[in-house]
């Protein structure tokens, strides 16, 4: 497997309530959310004929996980699904979600996308009074909160004093074993989460794109400690009590994770790249011959520089598209293998040529390194780089993998001491005035959550948290 | 599987001379060679302490057939490779490559990219003799034509009795149980075939992307008719008699099967392509609000035509990196699947807009008409569509399956009758002139193959023939 | 699959404590153990290192689960395995034990072989104070009330309160995150669990065979109601306060379970079910030309009934050695298909003949009709069929699959209506004495549980019980 | 994979002519031969709608290798079918059978059991004209033999001319591209091929158990020298113009390969070993407490023995079912794991006492001799071992691999020192006379092969003879 240096977004979730084909819709909600989590999926389905809920989980891609026949067996009722890239050591197939358990006859399937941030805490507490676990899965913790809070009363009240125990980003979907499906999205509205339609049926997906390929009609945007219940009765929202009042939608969505095709609360993706890359171009112009990204995330901002610029865009690195994730171990004399076998420069284009490179974060800059010095060996004259949102130099809390402030480059090095790290030219990153301005957002300032940047974390979290358990 | 439309060039080759890890190194040489051939792959490895010749071969994709283990067991010595896409119903292992055959105790391996015209016609020749055959291939022909030949005389000798008998494209590596590599291009030149060096090993390929993943020095290109012998006495060319003057390299490579980082006889494929795009623009200049490809082979060309036009560029479509070839049927509410799991156009984007498509060829022109039709559904004003070649009126019979003349639909409908059966504003290809103009390539009206385009054929071939053996 | 009509334990179990191989011996162990269990198998591992347990658990055989890498990469420390047969519906890999569960930071791990006659009950207690179930097996009941007892105390007094609350037949081992091994064999000691030493570390096994296998040496059976714990400090022994006076040692582990070549008890296998042959043959004489078995089950009473009446043995129906689990369905034409498949008799042997059946016992009958009519068709004049042991008329509720009294046949029929009904010329049981007296135990009476055939349960169970919830 | 000591015939041959379901019942032959060979299966199909011939062929045991899709993919028509054990290193893929091949637009399939003596030089002979080849396989030299011949002629007399050129063992099935079905015994008759009839359909068998689980009807062993040609106008028999007037079928067809209830030429497998065993005891009583085998091919010897002795017939070591063929290696305190884990002894019954083994053949040697170490590690008193056919002190040049001199043991070792070697007390051989006689045979001496014992060998073979080249 060709070490991944990128940040990954832990999970996506997808539900859908009632539908004669929900397994296979479900199966296809994930394969366009596949970009969240590659390294398990699970599908929970009631099927609405009896209480049972039915799990198919496995490790790998979709594809992979699921053929026909599985589904079939599991098909029709309510269904939701998870896919899944593990933040932690426990990348094992008990860490797949949905997670599922019983009590009094009655299932429950919990599919989360998030991290909460006092889940040790909770687990403790939980422990405490004999509760025993079997995962690492923040999923795990609330459906014990919500079960201890059942006994004395109605899902509905059950589900509002859990979340009113966990903290932290947390967009989940619940499929009870009536059918009914539960979306909750978190006070701070962290992650996104969407509401749909398909035909009558309303489907939530943590992306648009998911609406796109199942030909559903896009509703809204979950609102910040919005908690939705879809049943019989038709759809009805009820509030966190401590909803904010202004979002912290995670802007690393638009730079980095989501895909360009979706639009989170408004704002399409990609034009959010692009128009990152022309404040790019006006912070930090730089002569050259051409302007090219490392595809395929720094596409949409070099786009953006280049026409801003006037500079000439160019795709001056081609993607093998046959790379897989498990391999034969390349040979001594191939160097850098890993980094070369997924995008190899066009000689021709770039040699003799000063260049901008457009990027569109930098993590901990060994991939970055490597392609910088792959160019440098076919003669291109300057390599300049520019990075379409600000230095990171704080850790996540809300469920993305970066890890520790030790692992961010950024969070060691001066951007004069990076530069020369990477062996660059000259190299730029936009600022956080510039990334919040051209986001077009009214007052992105309270909007926004960029903790990974300023490290102003719109939740408080216990600094000697280590990351145990999570969605 | 999602149904290609798109020609599929039918394999791509592989050799090196005596290196520790051939096996290895030939395997990553094929994984660049992929897009040549999706369908079965193989390799054939003398290690020069036997004569004999171990193969592993197998359907799918190169990481999903080989792995260490299998390599392990057969490294070292003199190996080759081939990927292939079948054109004709045989989609079997049987088919897969290299053929491999024994006589005299002696083995001999064969691994051929394109087509012979007159395979049947020595096909049945050597049927009256009493030769059985196994295979459908071209190479199972050839080898009874070497081998026949080798009882009267030395390698060399049948080598070019062999190749005086067989017409049409053919571009082949041989490997033989004392370990030699003879690498063979036909007198005209219809195929790529690369030489390189890799720490002193002679190495052929059928693309230069293979040299740069493996970190081999590119030598030269083949001449058309050469035959060069790689054994411990260094490396050798002689000549095919009947060599032609003028090569007859196939357009197509540049336009479509070829990768973009690949240079193919000094010209590389990514400025090809571009220059195409640039043509284009002024053969065929429209007003629009952006220029967007149908990724990713419309990529160079788009960005050629944008630059000419002045009109921005855009990648109005994103393409899904997770879809694998075997899946879920889709349901019934999910229209054009196949055509939209690849691709999803960025609806904000492209909504209310005029916008210029640049594709690099239209076969049967199904995938293109849903395409439009899906843009027109997210609002698109105005689709204007650029072909960056001419039309195919005509089928190849040179190792392109563009089947037959009745499948390709320029051949059936006039540019008027297609701009209306795909849903456009307008439609126009580049001209015959202007590609050849514009490849900038010294009388490139006698040094390409541009049968397809105007139906010229270099090699004359048997208008009854079907296809039943090829390479 | 070929449908299995015969009566099936669901579990063995195996534990080992600290060993440079732990892992790979208690795969051995299980594989010797195979027979106890087919649908799916687990190790659980404590390495020693740290406080983590390992586990990896599949479906389906021992040598299909596991393979080297996955062993060697828990391997070393302490382990515990289990096979497992379903008993219910849920075929799943969520019910493979080991069950592992969490609680403060430490684990714990659980194989048993039994099954809890009130764990339906326990399971609604626990619920009430909010709990929450993943599986549906016992395993999982107990370490909930072992967790629950631990946070007041400490290992031992936790594992004596929580087995006061289980009723039923468990034999069981757990295996802590600090490495200890713990073997728990019920108060009444329904199902075997034997102690032996491997050069000097202590090993658990549901049966001597296992023994063998990994060359242990045997030390003892364990005593009804006796705890082991197996740490540092050596083995140490307590005792169930309920342990009872007299065990209730399955009978039917002798007849059917058990390997031939295990000891329980004292009472090797192979002679107990010889004596019930002999036994069987002085109680129901009859004139034949030959005894057969119905093999494997069959051979040795057979033999000891052959040697008993002088009538001689022989092995009149062939087993095919290479039935898998999974295959082609036969054509319309293969009658009987299933059966046949698995045994084939001898025409040339029995053609013409009297011949006498020994079989160890019939559950459903519908196999024993269809190979009675087999044997018929080949030309048998008279079958006679000896069952050794006594009819099964009542379901089992401590761990073996005699689903409900409506599946028994003896239970439906009288004798003479069976022997009609399966077409024999005459059908003799085992009387329940003949079983016991033969048996050679001291006051077989007060030592068997020999319920499935007289009714008289040790242990209590709720009659509305339905098995929802086992090991 | 567990060290295979024992001699293993190459194979198993299955055919059936014009049947709905002729696939699916060629795999349900197949699977009755699997005993013939382990490592590769095949079925060839002309579905008699056109002259195709499809095959379906992989390394394993015959379930393993198809599923419902592929044999509904070829179903219907003329099927033949082919088991191997390859007895040379070329365990490969390429060398399962059926072998296909093409000639002038027309299919032909084989499937062969025995061993061409002359294959070599027939090889060489066709090399000299210009044949290539693509396997190691007697049926491909068989292929080229008839192809050249029906160039000339009809199937008939190619049949008959390429059968006059090949010497040695063959029984042999041929599927044409008409659905024709023609099976063909040597002139010495060395291996079975039984014809039978299945509701009206032509059926060809190495083995009447392959009748019995498809429920055909048995009509007749194949003459020696006999070639049955089925198709439209029913069967039709030529004899081989050299076709013996004697014939030489081996006689350890019944001692070790075949499965004890088919019936050979008349003569039935049990019954022969049984007869077998009757006459060792005769000829070489010994005192002890109990005979038993080593299961399962000592088993009918076993009872023949003990019935003629009055010693009592025990089964004293434990078959295990679920050894795979693949697994985990074993820990180095695991001795002869291997052999154990195959075969346990049941300690209780063989403790102190005298047995007798007996065993039907010992070729290297090995296997006993961990066995014997085993038992008498258990505690046994005296181990005598009696061997139910001669001492094998000749290689087998038609079939089965006896490999060379040099490995079997009984050619090294005189009777003595072979007990000595194996730890005996005792060990005796079924001499020539009696093994011919007990037969029940008429003129014996004339009509089995016995080369392996005596070294008559009724078909010349070159002595430099290496084994290149075997069906």
């Amino acid at each position: 497997m060709i070490k991944q240096e990128r940040p990954k977004d832990e999970c996506g979730v997808f539900g859908l309530y009632k539908h004669p084909e929900a397994a296979k819709i479900t199966y296809f909600g994930l394969y366009a959310l596949q970009h969240r989590g590659q390294e398990s999926a699970g599908i929970s389905v009631n099927r609405g004929v009896d209480d049972a809920i039915f799990s198919h989980k496995g490790m790998g891609l979709v594809p992979e996980i699921f053929n026909m026949e599985d589904l079939e067996r599991i098909e029709g009722g309510s269904a939701i699904g998870h896919v899944r890239y593990s933040t932690t050591g426990d990348s094992v197939l008990t860490n797949a979600q949905p997670f599922v358990a019983n009590h009094r006859h009655r299932s429950y399937a919990v599919a989360h996308n998030g991290n909460l941030v006092n889940a040790h805490i909770l687990k403790e507490e939980l422990e405490e009074q004999g509760s025993i676990f079997q995962t690492t899965m923040d999923s795990e913790v609330f459906l014990h909160l919500f079960i201890k809070n059942l006994i004395k009363g109605d899902y509905e009240s059950a589900i509002l004093k859990a979340v009113s125990k966990i903290e932290g980003a947390y967009s989940m979907v619940l499929l009870t074993c009536k059918g009914e499906i539960i979306g909750i999205k978190d006070p701070n509205g962290f992650r996104p989460l969407a509401l749909g339609k398909l035909n009558g049926h309303y489907v939530l997906a943590s992306e648009t794109c998911a609406f796109d390929l199942i030909q559903a009609e896009f509703i809204r945007e979950l609102d910040p400690g919005e908690i939705v219940i879809i049943n019989e009765d038709g759809i009805r929202s009820i509030r966190h009590p401590k909803a904010a009042e202004h979002k912290s939608l995670c802007i690393f969505e638009y730079i980095y994770f989501a895909r360009p095709d979706s639009t989170i609360d408004g704002k399409n993706v990609y034009e959010m790249r692009k128009a990152h890359g022309r404040r790019l171009a006006q912070e930090a112009p730089v002569e050259a011959d051409l302007v090219m990204p490392f595809p395929d995330s720094g596409n949409y901002a070099a786009i953006g520089y280049a026409k801003e610029s006037g500079i000439p865009f160019e795709m001056g690195m081609i993607r093998n598209h046959y790379v897989g994730r498990s391999f034969i171990q390349p040979t001594q004399s191939m160097r850098d293998f890993a980094v070369r076998v997924k995008l190899n420069p066009v000689r021709e284009l770039i040699k003799g040529k000063d260049i901008i490179i457009i990027e569109d974060s930098i993590i901990r800059g060994t991939t970055a390194k490597t392609r910088v010095k792959a160019l440098r060996e076919l003669g291109v004259k300057k390599v300049h780089m520019r990075i379409s949102c600000p230095p990171h130099k704080f850790p996540c809390y809300y469920g993305i993998d970066f890890s520790s402030k030790g692992e961010l480059i950024a969070a060691q090095k001066s951007v004069e001491e990076l530069r020369d790290y990477l062996g660059l030219d000259s190299l730029h990153y936009l600022s956080i005035e510039g990334m919040l301005e051209a986001s077009g957002v009214k007052n992105p300032e309270q909007n926004f959550c960029k903790a990974c940047f300023d490290g102003n974390y719109p939740v408080a979290f216990d600094p000697n948290f280590t990351k145990q358990c999570m969605g």
